[in-house]
């Protein structure tokens, strides 16, 4: 009897294929030689931890994590993201570490409903984390290294769209909404829903004006120009604080030569429990989602002890091969180039020469026991575009294998 | 309040941190280079699976899985090896493709108590898998590969043991041992355990020269010589075919030149159940249990369908890194070599440098806001050989960040 399941795969995880598997390891090595060489070291933290690692993020809801028990009864939980456990690594085990510390990793996350416009259950994550830098350079650096992945990972479609979770804060305190009612609003600007902002603002005790540039909020979209209208808005310290950020990031950013790939979103306002001053969010046409997602989060390390001001991005890897496909940028996965064959008699010298081919960059597969015919027909059904034939007195030269070629 | 576990991993996962992580995907890279070099294609199946999947592996355990429920109450499974995905892979997805099929993995693998001598619950296994190449052919290549892929890690100090289960099982036969004595008796044999041996046999009701024949297993290990002595014990055809078969084997590795390496083991009967034929494992010096194993599993994808010889092994990615080290064989991870330092007025300028280090393969990390003395001092301080500071002139050369240096 055969197993129910046996030959199928659960929802929200999948197979990479051979082709498939190849384009990804692409990504995954570009990814990481660019984190690489602008300084950032990797890591790699279990696939599974505590519960506990977990249990006081802002960002990360239980019910969406995938948990299960130790042999003592202690709950485990399969990583749901890479940066509660960098926090911890920070904490525990780079106490002596000079800062700031430049950290990346290439890994795969679990949630059940996971990012819930991909529907996934495992998905694959490169990022980085700046741990020690506060302010706008830390953030320019980060989005400059978020562009530059983007670029290497070989995208051309796409731009960094970035907010600043204090402007909303401040304007919150401003206006004194309570923090139901500011859970709310935000909700209504996340989803641009103008019409629920202006009936939920309709009957709220504060003055027209403010209620108009609240409404304005969800448009608060575009280039620098932006921050001026933002600044008209509100002369409140914590707006005005975070648009004398953003002002920075952008400055540096230009500087860098990058302000191409930038616009400004203050309607930008998801998770900010979890951020402390710029979020941003990478975007390709081809999707309907971000494929990046990263900002500052001051706070978070205090949770395991230390008090660093700390920023990062998270890139899915997946997005980013949807995206290539629909740009028509996946390269043809190499095959393999030679078929080596040798009869009994001289394996040796079949062999050696596979051996050399391979040396040099060649693949090349081996087939034993093959005569002169065979190993041209066989690399023909394999699709193999050159066979090279081993006999007694040594290895001939390579012949290209041909269509219709007996 | 603090989470109990929150500032603890679980016992038998690690973290990699900078340095190990670096010697980690080194290792990696290089098993994954000489996989695709002789022909195989990297895949790579989902990290949790329905645990239908594994039920029907001799070689699993139940109680040795991480299980786990979907929302629907079905069993899921952490992959406990790449084997079973890979043949599901075979059997499911890859009807068409002609054979032989080579695919290769690299990745995690999951188990209670899993691997019992290294007591890892999350272990980095790469290896390989070679469907529909039968007898001492695809045994002799995949063997082949299995050196070449210790040695392309940078192992010296290593060898494979060759096993043949049949002839374990052709002896059974030939003395008519029931199931269960035979059983006992393997389990005697791969401890090596003589005198249990004895005392099991001594009231056997068989020959006494077969008995003493017996006695002598756990010794039958060395050089080709072995299959002499293992050919005079047993004229039963299991028997013969399973030596006929390693006769070929080893002339293959011999002609290869890599026979320097191997050792024959009749005495090696592990896992006889999962496997039908060849079996073989890695040794260290540094390590007291294997590294690699592998062997041919001609019945396993019938489990899930397809009927298909296949061979393969998998090397342990951490028993790699252990025997790297005590071979004092691990480079120096390299550092950041160069840290470009700008004020305000030349982040252009500092910023293009950077990038064009990265771009020629420089491990370059930036540091805004920086006076002339600060890049060298904090350069000093992160221990990076070079600094570069731009100021409203252009980028500076290259300074040497000498120890002492104000």
């Amino acid at each position: 009897m055969m197993a129910t399941y046996q030959k199928q795969i659960p929802g929200g995880v999948q197979d990479y294929l051979q082709a498939e598997c190849y384009h990804k390891r692409r990504v995954e090595r570009a990814l990481r030689e660019t984190f690489m060489m602008s300084g950032y070291d990797e890591v790699e933290t279990p696939s599974f931890e505590y519960y506990d690692v977990y249990s006081e993020s802002n960002a990360l809801k239980q019910e969406r994590m995938i948990k299960f028990f130790d042999p003592n009864g202690r709950i485990l939980a399969l990583r749901p993201d890479f940066t509660m456990p960098i926090a911890r690594l920070c904490a525990t085990r780079m106490e002596g570490a000079e800062l700031p510390l430049r950290l990346c990793y290439v890994g795969s996350a679990f949630g059940n409903d996971a990012g819930a416009q991909s529907q996934r259950r495992e998905f694959t994550q490169a990022g980085v984390e700046l741990l020690g830098l506060p302010g706008a350079k830390g953030d320019a650096e980060v989005i400059a290294l978020a562009i530059v992945a983007m670029k290497e990972a070989g995208l051309t479609d796409f731009q960094i769209d970035i907010g600043q979770v204090e402007f909303f804060r401040g304007l919150m305190d401003q206006v004194g909404m309570n923090e139901r009612d500011a859970e709310q609003l935000r909700e209504y600007v996340e989803q641009k829903n103008e019409l629920a902002i202006e009936l939920m603002l309709k009957n709220y005790p504060m003055g027209g004006e403010i209620k108009s540039d609240l409404q304005r909020l969800p448009m608060l979209y575009g280039g620098p120009e932006v921050l001026d209208e933002a600044q008209a808005i509100s002369s409140h310290p914590r707006c005005r604080a975070a648009i004398d950020n953003l002002r920075e990031v952008y400055a540096l950013l230009e500087a860098f030569g990058l302000s191409d790939y930038v616009s400004i979103d203050l309607g930008m306002v998801q998770a900010i429990g979890y951020y402390t001053g710029v979020i941003f969010k990478g975007m390709t046409g081809a999707l309907g989602y971000p494929l990046l997602t990263g900002g500052r989060y001051d706070h978070l390390l205090r949770a395991f002890g230390r008090d660093l001001p700390a920023t990062g991005f998270a890139l899915g890897v997946k997005e980013i091969l949807l995206s290539l496909d629909s740009q028509s940028a996946l390269r043809r996965q190499p095959g393999v180039q030679v078929l080596v064959g040798a009869d009994a008699s001289c394996v040796s010298a079949a062999y050696a020469y596979a051996q050399k081919l391979r040396g040099e960059g060649v693949r090349t597969a081996f087939c034993l026991g093959c005569l002169p015919q065979q190993v041209v027909s066989q690399a023909r059904q394999l699709g193999v575009p050159k066979a090279a034939y081993a006999d007694a007195n040594g290895v001939r030269q390579l012949i290209e294998v041909k269509e219709g070629e007996a």
